[in-house]
């Protein structure tokens, strides 16, 4: 696993802070999850957007590793955990309705699957106008 | 309404190519929703998380006006209709599944009815911790 640089402080809770924090948000999406948007902690570029139940939350939380709940496998999912490309939790938001939390993330590597640093680099519509 | 200063340049696409885009994306979540994240264009603060259906993507690409589908209400809703408070659409990204948008926005006002200019202002856990 690559660590972060050393002046790169990761956010990890206790397991009963984290709890207190997952129990307070809305899990009103698919399969009970949250909207997660992972943000790039130094340029703000938005990386990916996924899904989070609460048990990714507990996870993300106390292990300062980003957790998501994959819509498609169904099941917990590191990010990472076969590409090596995971995120540091920098910082944690919640929204105004408790339903999606925005994750500030040390990227190792390149978020999107495809080789790209954000899931959204390649979808820029004013580039590839139709 | 008000409008964004002159050096802004609005997106706005024909009927023809906003229905090819939003005949492309992928409307997996909730009524039939890709989840939208709207990023103010210059400080690219992560502004709100939102829903959007086929209707709102070709609204929103149409006018240059930031239209979402409410979950809650369960009706489209023209981002601020009541507050005056609208996103202006300068870029509009498809994530590599299609199933999320990125709107960079010029966002009148606050962008959240708390008054606050982000949804993710008030819920930073770093400062609120348990």
């Amino acid at each position: 696993m690559i660590n972060p640089p050393s002046n790169i402080k990761v956010l990890r809770l206790s397991e009963e802070e984290a709890r207190k924090i997952a129990d307070s948000l809305w899990y009103r999406h698919t399969d009970n999850t949250v909207i997660a948007v992972a943000q790039d902690h130094e340029t703000k570029d938005v990386l990916m957007v996924a899904s989070m139940n609460r048990d990714a939350v507990i996870k993300t939380l106390t292990t300062g590793l980003v957790h998501y709940w994959s819509l498609s496998r169904r099941r917990l999912w590191l990010k990472g955990e076969t590409s090596g490309h995971y995120q540091y939790l920098i910082n944690f938001r919640v929204d105004c309705d408790r339903d999606a939390v925005l994750l500030l993330v040390y990227q190792v590597g390149n978020a999107c699957h495809l080789g790209t640093r954000s899931c959204f680099d390649l979808g820029d519509i004013t580039k590839i106008r139709v």
